[in-house]
């Protein structure tokens, strides 16, 4: 981790970087950590480097007025891990690249620091790196996460197939009352899920249920059904229907945020884990592969019709 | 790489994804790319995963009046893959996060990615994945670059030693003139180096050499003396000193985003590498660990005084 552009005039940046490092103790996964050029991980052997980026925007993915520092810097880890998880990857490591408005007080800085520190905590990773640099803009953390998987054992979106089925962990819709802010991506559902069967495409609901569907079949080359009456609408997806205009469903389908797991595998395989007693997290059967291309949704006893894949903007 | 926040309003950034897949081939190292939740890379066996993430920021690390669009996308690249070659790793791949103001043309963004990707070629990494999002802020870039390297092959900040030399390639300060726009990092000199000698310590100039020698002596728990007169002090150094009210010496011991490496090596390396014929780069001998601890500059015949390990801000 290292400053930009570092000048006698602001050494307190130089102290939050000793700072963090006295937080991060050495482990044997992480040969050389914070406060090198950069970091070294170990990865179990013959196992791929999986790696993901995203950003958070104080503005855009929350709003520093309304979210706490230490939601702000939860976000920002469990967001990029979920991106490892939708691989079905193992977890092992974050690097943290912040700009920060100059107003930013040390104090915002460390609940910010604590946030992320204790979502990677409960998600198995490490915080190994950084950059922090100083600008007249919203605050702005990018997340790099990397994980680790077995050849031939990641999940992709490209592989949903004929016969397949659609699932989705959790229940969707309405993150934006809160949930958005604490949510703990499905690493180790996806772990378990990854050893228990077959996964054939998976995806985290990041965009909305219908957007992220039609990336599932739109990289697979395959059409995909909803079922209306299946979908697991959330508490929160009601609660907003009551004022927004939308219906709960709708708010399921398009709300996004939810970082709930999607995948599709063999009937065989769903049937199998449905079965299953202590179920790590809620699993629904939402839907299936059909011929052709495509986003589709069927109410019981009717033809299906034309899904649009939209997502909502919450905040902007 | 995926877009943040998607909406029927805004179609055209999943159009410049589906561009961008279209020019970044497959290739062996990357089984998963663009267009899935993570990139999956496959490293040399037994091989330590290297990462670094750095920021660029409109106005802080380039303008955007000034710089064009293949300039700021080349010195993304270029800044994060420098810290890859201050650890003497192997290149492999980066991911690139960009916010984006709402008034970037599209013409504009691929004349930046194209900036990325030459710079990317030049140096032999992928680009793996990304993220993008639009926002009210200067244009902003997050490169995280990944790379590999042998455990106790790489090099540290903190491995100078009692009788070693302080040894830097390329010359010094006034970067700001151009060259820091430019420059491409010293990934292939820095392999050479660690197939030729054994590196104790290195980093790679961005803060300056003074603050970055400063980094080394403080890392190792040494002393570390710059010799005055045998510091490369380059051409642009000259240049700006003769308005800034510095001497060309100061441009070259603050100035910073040379980029260079800086590293200490023992005496006896550093002369069979001084022997060598046909070397990839200059190479100046410009130092030596010193008893004790601190940093040090030293006039020819006189003794020498602390030297503060200040940098310069450059654009803010």
């Amino acid at each position: 981790m290292k400053e930009t552009n570092p000048s006698p005039e602001r050494p307190s940046e130089f102290d939050l970087i000793r700072w963090i490092r006295s937080r991060v103790p050495a482990c044997p996964e992480v040969p050389i950590g914070i406060g090198d050029d950069a970091a070294a991980l170990r990865l179990p052997a013959d196992a791929l480097t999986v790696v993901t980026t995203d950003m958070l925007i104080d503005g855009v993915h929350f709003r520093s007025a309304e979210a706490s520092p230490r939601q702000v810097g939860h976000k920002a880890v469990a967001r990029s891990v979920s991106d490892l998880a939708a691989m079905a990857a193992d977890g092992l490591a974050v690097v943290v690249a912040m700009a920060a408005p100059p107003g930013l007080t040390q104090a915002y800085f460390q609940e910010l620091f604590d946030g992320m520190k204790q979502a990677a905590d409960a998600l198995g990773v490490r915080i190994v790196g950084g950059d922090i640099a100083t600008a007249e803009m919203p605050l702005t953390l990018t997340v790099t996460a990397i994980g680790s998987g077995a050849e031939g054992r990641l999940a992709r979106r490209s592989g949903a197939q004929s016969g397949d089925v659609l699932m989705v962990t959790g229940e969707l819709g309405g993150s934006i009352l809160g949930r958005h802010l604490r949510f703990l991506p499905r690493l180790r559902e996806a772990r378990w899920l990854r050893e228990t069967v077959t996964l054939h495409a998976m995806i985290d609901i990041s965009d909305g249920l219908a957007a992220d569907a039609n990336h599932i079949a739109e990289e697979s080359g395959v059409g995909l059904e909803i079922w209306e009456e299946a979908v697991p609408v959330s508490a929160d997806a009601r609660a907003l229907a009551a004022n927004s205009g939308g219906t709960p469903l709708e708010h399921a389908l398009q709300d996004g945020e939810d970082y709930e797991l999607l995948f599709t595998l063999s009937s065989r395989d769903a049937e199998r884990l449905l079965r299953r007693a202590n179920l790590p997290v809620k699993l629904t059967c939402i839907g299936e592969v059909v011929n052709g291309s495509g986003l589709w949704i069927r109410r019981k006893g009717e033809p299906h019709r034309p899904l649009a894949p939209k997502g909502w903007k919450h905040l902007l």
